[in-house]
């Protein structure tokens, strides 16, 4: 079973962008670098996707680049997956213009295999970015066993 | 979320055979013709998969083809899908030869990843090649309705 990589990219980018300790937007440079060998093509694709799902903002002129469009602990991972991954089929057959299988027809499978998707995403609908973390992030400003 | 097409084929391999009403070996022929637009090369290297995995047997000679090596109510759907799709990663960023990504160390995501596969395949532990056909199969020589 395999996420698209595009899932996989972006889920890196809003854990990246949650682990960053100041306020500032990353550049895409940054963020291609600390995502290892992502290219800025494809990186710009999925700032765009993100975009489009309210996850981050997108900055422009001197300083700009991207940061997260809300708090790591309110982006669910599992709600995030399930529109990455948008309406693929899981296998190849689901698709609307597969060729034609005698099997189709009554095929029971289909509706086992959604099922288990949903169990899949249902797991992780109670994980958010925040979780992926590390560690837990200390506020800006603060000093360990402070305050 | 993407099962291999590898999968998708074997599942349906296995679902053909169990729908079959005769005892009889099916050819490779009859299986790709049945299963739409499946080349016969990738249809023999499936076959070898699932003999390997003890799901169907290879019968040589006139008459020969491939038939299940167990009830279809004894192939459980969960069990396969885990051996057929193997230890491949679910994203790209768990293969060992990925690309460093400094959010590596620590990543908290892949555990999630893997508990909720655990759960993609669990719930279809319960579910066997016979579930996935559209009627209960009749036995050889019933009669609708009779004893």
């Amino acid at each position: 079973m395999r996420l698209l990589a595009s899932t996989d990219f972006a889920l890196r980018v809003l854990m990246r962008l949650a682990a960053e300790p100041t306020a500032r937007p990353m550049s895409v440079e940054a963020l291609a670098r600390d995502l290892g060998g992502l290219s800025r093509n494809h990186l710009h694709k999925i700032v765009q996707d993100l975009a489009a799902l309210g996850a981050v903002r997108t900055v422009r002129g001197a300083g700009g680049g991207v940061r997260l469009a809300a708090p790591p602990e309110a982006l669910s991972v599992g709600a995030l997956i399930r529109r990455l991954e948008g309406d693929q089929p899981i296998v190849e057959c689901f698709r609307a213009d597969a060729g034609t299988c005698t099997l189709s027809p009554g095929c029971r499978l289909r509706g086992f295999l959604r099922d288990a998707r949903e169990d899949f995403y249902r797991r992780l609908d109670g994980q958010t970015v925040a979780d992926c973390l590390p560690a837990p992030r200390a506020p800006a400003g603060a000093i360990a066993g402070a305050g």
